[in-house]
């Protein structure tokens, strides 16, 4: 092997770039409604103060649960025609799992992002779930290289976890997420009144982003997480407003501070429990939602940590019953589905895992309620047993 | 219009992220030869020690004009088995603007990425032109949100710019680059000796972009273009590779020091003469190549600024003498298009370049040689003229 290190060959430039990204994640109510000045003055706070065009994208679902919400957007625009100018009448494109199932939906959307010549300095506006906004997010990161997107997240996990960061994503050749971008956001605005307007499967679903994220870093917050378990389960608002911030703060530090915000080296996102989950939502082809899936994954290490004596039983205990309480399951029947060989169909998502970040595989898992530790390899008997525990325990 | 900021919302958390990218760009002769340690020493330069799996693609053109050169990736490979492995044979795709048009050679490239399981910390080694550069770049950096990429140029216009800078591009909706990714490679390397196959279009077309950094910000570089002009013409080896050093050069310290290598603000590109020369492109149907196309926009907006005052008619005749002797065209019949309302065709990249960039013209002009001056709009009776003007120079 040579030794010369090619950055100091006589005939090398190093060009180094430090790319700055800046954008305010707002915790607020009602910013469709006609008194609200907030969305006006986030689309202009570079204060450009021009007349913004905006092209505008609404969730399938969400219009559905909310039948008013095209003309009150439509009616905000206008009232604010001095400020803001619709570039097109509001959108609607599907929502869930299958917005992001290959090119159908991101190609409509650059074309009529093209259609209407909308530049880089124009808005794209992509109100909706987790699934939505990373499709949307995607159209609109490649049109001229990325047009603005302001995302306004419409769901639990969208809110606290998935519509907060800098990734955008697409379902294709069989995987999740196997195409995408690293593209922030011009703003993020969670409106927390749209909340209300979830079914209750996609309001407990969000949930477990809070217990991943507490599990591993936040101790204080696993403990309120306890408390409030039964109060999240019969949806009190105020819990959940609470639950939703602290999530979206902790992941917002983390991407801030672990140091690789674009995941180019071996810092790790925040995926406690994400190998099984993924897993999961493919092999029960998308009929356990992604909440319901990651609560399960959570499941499987937290068993597997106790195992490895990273946890006592004592706090595998409080862990599960306060998921369970909360209303998330801990376990499915597609836990059971095998390959030809006779191996559970779920272990095959931790080498999935390891190929989407590269290199070798790294699994978060908690060390202590609210403490990490990152592991690279897992016991793959130790893992079936842990599958096992969860099916028994699911029986009682 | 409202005052309120909303980074200062009493519920916003206000996201900052750095995020650092570095790349060796490398000047070298035959990097393939058996003995040459250098392109396995870049992969390694983050000294990972492991045996990094690598999948390359070959521009047609290339593999055409060098028929040893497929055997000769194969061997250099096989030759270091225990530091590098070849995913599958080198592969050859379209070079040349047919291979950025739409999506299908992407998508290829993209399940192609796919089936190899490459994963974020393995290779894509593109060897080509600057359209073949551009899309195999697009495809890999969209797999995994970005496989490393490790360009090798091997046209002069892609050592000295195209292939050198942070983007990628693919065409679309009827327009050059319509879709893209900002997405910094892992390393270039500018293999000189692979200049001696191009066609004498391409080596001389290469050397417009020389042209344009210099006339905007090297006085001293046009005066040595000015010398060498000739000897460019006559394909003098040591000219050309001081030409592509000293243009590589002057764009990569332009992308680091103009302080928006993303362009999200008002910070521009060195893109003069490129309005008028990606136009020109796209009315002949490609039939002027890149190179050519910016010699005849750069004409224009020299003439243009002449008309305005920024230029001297000594320096205008000098910037087309140099231009000229190295073999660049002033004037292409295609300039006479004219669209239904009788406007000449060309005029409206005008706005077309604007909408790319978004928010205000900025066109980038010399100011006296060597100097830049950026202007927000063109008079376009003016332009007229300096078309009409080239018409006639073209007669004589």
């Amino acid at each position: 092997m040579t030794e010369s290190d090619p950055s100091t060959h006589p005939d090398a430039y190093h060009q180094r770039l430090l790319v700055p990204f800046d954008y305010p994640v707002l915790f607020v109510h009602n910013i469709f409604e006609a008194a609200n000045p907030l969305l006006a003055d986030v689309l202009d706070r570079r204060r450009e103060r021009r007349r913004h065009r905006v092209a505008v994208y609404v969730d399938a679902g969400l219009s559905a649960a909310r039948p008013a919400l095209m003309d009150q957007i439509k009616e905000y625009f206008h009232s604010r025609a001095e400020q803001l100018e619709l570039a097109s009448p509001p959108q609607i494109v599907p929502g869930g799992e299958e917005a992001k199932n290959g090119w159908q939906v991101v190609r409509d959307v650059m074309w009529t992002l093209g259609n209407l010549h909308l530049d880089r300095q124009s808005f794209v506006l992509a109100v909706g779930g987790g699934a939505m906004l990373d499709m949307v997010g995607f159209a609109t990161s490649l049109v001229h290289r990325g047009l603005r997107l302001v995302r306004v997240p419409s769901t639990v996990l969208a809110q606290n976890d998935a519509g907060v960061g800098v990734k955008t994503g697409m379902d294709e050749h069989g995987q999740k997420n196997f195409v995408g971008t690293f593209a922030p956001p011009f703003a993020v605005i969670n409106d927390l009144a749209m909340l209300d307007s979830l079914a209750d499967r996609d309001w407990i679903g969000g949930c477990s982003e809070a217990f991943k994220v507490a599990l591993i870093k936040d101790a204080a917050f696993f403990d309120w997480l306890y408390d409030h378990a039964n109060a999240l389960a019969r949806r009190d608002q105020a819990a959940m407003e609470h639950l939703v911030r602290r999530t979206a703060i902790l992941h917002l530090e983390h991407i801030a501070t672990a140091g690789d915000p674009f995941e180019m080296g071996s810092a790790r996102p925040l995926d406690f429990g994400h190998w099984a989950g993924h897993k999961l939502e493919t092999i029960s082809r998308f009929r356990v939602a992604h909440g319901q899936a990651v609560a399960i994954g959570i499941a499987i290490d937290l068993v597997y940590a106790m195992s490895k004596g990273l946890l006592s039983r004592i706090e595998l205990e409080r862990a599960m019953e306060a998921m369970s309480a909360c209303g998330l399951p801990l376990w499915d029947a597609c836990l059971d589905e095998r390959t030809a060989d006779g191996e559970r169909a779920v272990l095959a998502g931790l080498e999935e895992f390891r190929e989407h970040l590269g290199g070798r595989l790294t699994v978060t898992l908690p060390n202590g309620i609210g403490q990490k530790i990152e592991v690279h390899e897992m016991n793959s008997e130790l893992l079936a047993e842990a599958v096992e525990q969860l099916r028994e325990r699911s029986l009682i």
